[in-house]
């Protein structure tokens, strides 16, 4: 008898365990990172004794204003992994951040967060939150973190706070981004969209109009191509786990600033002559399991190129010039990871001299190739 | 012939990629943090218009003055993975982030950073650095990260930059902490000493004065016992892989702000009655793999634990009231993560009521018994 309680008790409890997988975030160590923010402003130095036995005023109880479920502390409120359905009355109003991810709330509610104005980061990760109130973030103008991964939006909620500077989406029900859905924003400089089936059609023209973003994340959607609209200032540029089948020049000519590309894990058969050179900046490049027959052209002209990850492609040989210019010291910075096994090439047919411009402790990797 | 060059050419490539596995940082990253630190001051704003074609003049080329093997845009110098001996001359004075890691640097001389006293963060991870100036930080009032970790240092550098909010030594050999190392580093949040070979003697009596230290780092060192002169301010201790045997009610007492504790790998075989009780914020707590035989008196009055790990113990009891208050509702958060398994307890002998204050969808791991 004691036995069949346990078990039902435990059930419910392990299937949680190895549920749904869901990439926690450390708000605690994020808070750390705002107090690096505010450094400068601040710090009062009302103290210049060495004896550290007098910081014992740094520990708050605000109990009575605490909501159920929540750990409360001067700047941060902690009410993830509770069980909550909605989102707790009477959340301290000087709160920077308030962490309430891993619980089950189904919707925000117009005045859930009302009186938050200095509120700084805001973790809604794995809930299920489907609705959104359009004035749900109003007057949150300090806000510059929103998390809301993980939950069932099925689209851009309006009236995001003016000065969000990280805004992520991963793993929502996100089918369409309508023009105009993120204007206004002009600080964001993160935007994840990864994990959501946004296919290329999905996009409005002019869907990220008035961004000027340095991170795009759009992992495990459904496109077909590199999509041609995004903000032109991004650095670096998540495309991992789509279906894109051919790179093309026109596809790469509107971010000169990318630093880090990643295609992997599409269906790329090739890569147009000239795509390559549009992004002069590049510094990483991960085409890594796709449909490659050859070496993408102009690699050897990419002056700050250190890694190219070609493994798992369809590779049968490589060119002695492929990754290196012709001329010694033309290119400035040395490759410290080139990636070619599970090809098909066989790596007595390759010739020592090409990886002449890899630099010294640094790696090349063949063999192991794919039957 | 072609073969023996090839394996020639790659076999110190392919050992470096085997080799010494050090944690990256993504600087990149890092830097777009900076943008959200300085996003209050910085942004002029003097487009309106959502033609996001007008962003090239983002794209700097610095080539003149950029040293070669790095890669310069306004605020970032990228020089990793260069196979550089020393600092490059030449950095650019209005850098803020330069990045250094993954090189063959042994010293860090007098004159290698100066005038660059806009620098911000500075990353010099996984070099060969035995040897650093006392001199060489001299004027970076600005610098707030300086990361040393993966290098070759035996002591903490003097006159350390005044204003650094993260100081990372992970991996040297540090086995000595002076009196006053750390002398005037008020904004100091992140401490990071793990992988050194410090025993609780080689730290001096007022070691760490003057810290107000949030986290502080010490896994994989020769501790024996909790360090008990530690900033009393500390949200977060990590003391994981050392030869700790037991905690006494002593080892806590000064860290009243403590919110997670790991203590995970060591021999612990028993925790003091009442020690719990004097880290009354902890919200988890990291025990596994230790050698106790029961579980540690007072889990059920820490009113916002939430994480309790004990698995790979030696626990062959579990009581009813060992996680949760006898008065239902009187622990203010549940527990959403405790583990148990690979300990000799038989789980039919535990109560189903023994988990009565764990959250809904939330975890208990038992079972996987250790012989």
């Amino acid at each position: 008898m004691r036995l069949l309680l346990l078990i039902a008790l435990l059930l419910p409890l392990t299937a949680a365990v190895g549920g749904k997988n869901y990439q926690r975030v450390d708000v605690m160590e994020i808070a750390r990172n705002y107090d690096i923010m505010v450094a400068d402003q601040d710090y009062d130095d009302d103290s210049d004794d060495d004896d550290n036995d007098s910081d014992d005023n740094n520990v708050h109880h605000y109990d009575d204003s605490c909501p159920p479920g929540c750990h409360c502390t001067p700047r941060v409120v902690q009410c993830s992994d509770q069980g909550l359905i909605g989102v707790p009355g009477k959340l301290p109003s000087d709160s920077l951040m308030i962490d309430l991810q891993n619980n089950d709330i189904t919707e925000i509610k117009e005045d859930d967060f009302k009186g938050l104005e200095k509120l700084y980061g805001l973790f809604l990760i794995n809930n299920r939150i489907s609705k959104i109130h359009p004035r749900a973030f109003k007057n949150m103008n300090n806000l510059r973190l929103l998390y809301l991964s993980y939950n069932a939006l099925t689209q851009i909620p309006a009236d995001l706070p003016p000065n969000l500077v990280e805004l992520r989406f991963h793993e929502n029900r996100i089918n369409r981004i309508q023009r105009d859905a993120f204007k206004g924003l002009r600080k964001l400089h993160v935007l994840e969209l990864g994990a959501n089936p946004l296919a290329n059609s999905g996009m409005e023209l002019g869907a990220f109009n008035g961004l000027s973003t340095l991170y795009v994340g759009m992992s495990e959607n459904k496109l077909t191509a590199v999509p041609k609209d995004l903000p032109s200032s991004i650095t670096e540029l998540n495309l991992e786990y789509n279906k894109i089948f051919k790179i093309e020049v026109e596809d790469l000519i509107r971010y000169k600033n990318l630093q880090r590309l990643s295609l992997s894990f599409n269906q790329i058969r090739f890569v147009e002559n000239g795509s390559l050179a549009k992004i002069p900046n590049i510094r990483e490049i991960h085409l890594d399991n796709n449909a490659l027959k050859k070496v993408p052209a102009g690699l050897s002209s990419l002056r700050y190129l250190q890694v190219i990850f070609l493994h798992a492609n369809k590779i049968s040989s490589v060119g002695i010039n492929d990754f290196c210019p012709l001329r010694f010291g033309e290119k400035k910075n040395l490759y410290n990871g080139i990636s070619l096994f599970a090809n098909p090439v066989k790596y007595w047919d390759v010739h020592p001299g090409t990886f002449r411009c890899v630099g010294g402790r640094r790696g090349v990797q063949l063999g192991n190739f794919r039957k």
